[in-house]
Order: structure tokens, then C-alpha cells, then sequence
């Protein structure tokens, strides 16, 4: 069951809102941002054109606040819970599980639209960018901690930070996949093959 | 020093070809497959649109020769040489090698340009998926050999085979990251950390 995010998931935006930027992230998806127009998103959603403005400015000022809300929804399902967890290894166990879980269930044409980043103007990209980079520092802080307690590998921490977020976005493009049956499944092997990556063997 | 595929990599394609097909790829990536009109490509590579026609059908004849041509060179730099190497274990390490080596050198935006693939007509997806699916089956064989010489880690051979190939081709989508400086760096830390994840660890 394709749950919408405004029925299951925390959310500040209102739900016709979400309705409107999950409708227009699946179509930006499907057909590329300058591919769809304003025309194709608001046939979509039901609504006129007019109508349409009457919630945004433009096709760029919607993928900024798409963007944003996907950004939103990220803090409020995983990053503001796991930053409650202590230890760093459990953070990062409960960071995966999480936000796979978002990304499957409300987020795959969201995680997929991130790569529209460059039709945002100079000063949108570097907001979107910034919310981002404090996602990863995040997992590198976490990684960080590990080193510090002799639990990490030696590897060079920005890099697996790339391929832990790499691991979890990359699900989004993994085409033909039915993973709601197996949303457990996934989540359970990416966490322990990502975990055997970062961890000393324990002796 | 970021190589022309033609002066490198062997090629099947004439140099003026694939010229034309780096540059349209870029192209497609910056503004996206449907921002892309065929007169900013003819722009991008110094011909005239009736220059252009001579040589494809149509924007979409050409992102399929394109996403063609890539699955060339992936077959002629990584995966014929390494089909002839007999321990899973290397063959598995030389394919991520050179496979990185590869997407940083000369892939890029041939990479990226994979995710404009629904673009295609019905019959031009089922062949590059079927090419790309052939890759996904040697890790995975790879990886069933591993798995009978008692190397491999209890885990879902599907789910790391898609893992391996995220981390490959991640690489594309880390923006503003300049790998030609540190590619070993790249490829050293990036094989490491996959062998970690799927290898039982040496007692």
C-alpha cells in the first residue's frame, strides 16, 4: 500500500500542498524537469493552471519547495530521532533503517528529483546543498565517533560517507523493484552489508 | 587531464562520432533529455542541425546510440578483460577498478545519462536493460563463486550485487568532488570497503 505521506508521516506542509509536490516530483521524474510544464503538473494534480499559481511562482520555485519539503520530511522521520540515539553505532543502524523506510515508502520520485539540483537558481542549489551537507555530516560526525572508540575500520571517512548515502538513495533508481513486499528485507541486508563495510570484525 | 575516450579507450565508434556523443551527453545532463533541444546540440559540437541529421534520426535515436555506445566501452575496458580472470575474488577487485577508472576518466555524464532511459522506446530499453542486466550477472556470478568457495558473507547476492553497482556508479552524482586528482584514492578506499562488506573476514 502506497501510503501517502500526509496520512502516515510527520509533515508541516499541508496536505493538499504534499499532494501537489508528490504528484509534480512523479512527473518531473517520469518525463525530466524540462520536460514537464506547468500544464502537465497541474492536469495532474487537477487543478487549472491558475489555480496552480495561485500556490507557486514557477516551475523553478516549485522544484525549490519540492526539494524543501523532501529536506523537511528527511529531519523529521530520521534525523531528529536518530540525533536522540547515544551510541554512534545504533545511530547509524537506526539513520539506515529509517531513512530506507522513507525513501521506499514516500520517497522515491523525491530521493530520484535531487538530481534536478542544478535548474534551482545559484542561491536555492546553495540552500538545498547546505540542508544536505548537514545530513552527511551527520553520518561522518557518527562515523567519527566510531573511529574515536576503535569500533571503525581504517577507511577514509568522507568517502564511506558517500557510499552509505549512495546505498541508501540508490534503492530510488533500482527500476522494476517491488520493494513494499520486502521493505524489511532490504533494509535488514543494506544495514548489515553496510555495517560489515564500517566495522572491525569483532574478534 | 580529462582524456577524450578516442585518443585512450578502445573504441569501435569513429572519433567524430563520439565526440559528438560526449558532448550531447553533457548537454542532456546539464539541462536534462527533455530541455535538450537537438539545435543545442548541433550548437555544443560546431555542426549545423542538417549536419546533425546526417548522422542520427532524432533526439531519441541519439540517446540510444549514446547509452549503446557506453555499454561498448564498459564491455571493451572492463568487462572482456576481466571475464578472463580466473579467482572471483580478483575478477571482482579488477572490475571495480577499472569500472571506476572508467566512469571517472570518461563516464560522467555518460553514467548519469543512464536515469533519462524512459525516455526510450519500448523495444530501445529492452535492449540496454538486457546489456545492463548482463553486467548486474557477472557480479552476481561472481559473487555465487565466492559464495561456493565458502569466501562470501551470509547475504543477498541480488541486494549487494545492486550495492556493488551503486558504488561504482555513485561516483557520477558526488558533484563538485574532483576525482582526477585522487582517483587511486577513490578506487582503493571504494574497493576496500565493498571487499569488507562481502567478505567473511580472515580469521
Amino acid at each position: 500500500m502506497p501510503a501517502s505521506v500526509v496520512q502516515t508521516a510527520p509533515n508541516a506542509a499541508p496536505a493538499r500542498t504534499a499532494e501537489v509536490f508528490r504528484a509534480a516530483a512523479e512527473l518531473m521524474v517520469q518525463k525530466g524537469y524540462g520536460g514537464t510544464s506547468i500544464g502537465d503538473i497541474a492536469q495532474a494534480v487537477g487543478m487549472t493552471k491558475a489555480g496552480l499559481y495561485h500556490h507557486i511562482s514557477g516551475k523553478q520555485d516549485l522544484l525549490f519547495r519540492i526539494l524543501n519539503y523532501a529536506m523537511d520530511e528527511l529531519e523529521l522521520i530520521v534525523t531528529a530521532p536518530v540525533r536522540l540515539i547515544e551510541d554512534p553505532e545504533e545511530r547509524l543502524r537506526q539513520l539506515m533503517r529509517l531513512q530506507i523506510q522513507g525513501v521506499v515508502r514516500y520517497g522515491l520520485a523525491f530521493t530520484v528529483l535531487f538530481s534536478e539540483i542544478n535548474h534551482l537558481a545559484e542561491a536555492q542549489q546553495k540552500e538545498i546543498r547546505g540542508r544536505l551537507n548537514e545530513h552527511h555530516a551527520l553520518i561522518r560526525e557518527t562515523l567519527q565517533e566510531l573511529a574515536e572508540d576503535g569500533r571503525l575500520r581504517r577507511l577514509d571517512v568522507n568517502i564511506a560517507t558517500m557510499h552509505i548515502m549512495n546505498a541508501i538513495t540508490g534503492v530510488a533508481r533500482w527500476k522494476g523493484e517491488d520493494f513494499s513486499k520486502n521493505e524489511e528485507h532490504l533494509v535488514q541486508e543494506t544495514v548489515a552489508y553496510t555495517m560489515a563495510a564500517l566495522l572491525k570484525p569483532v574478534k
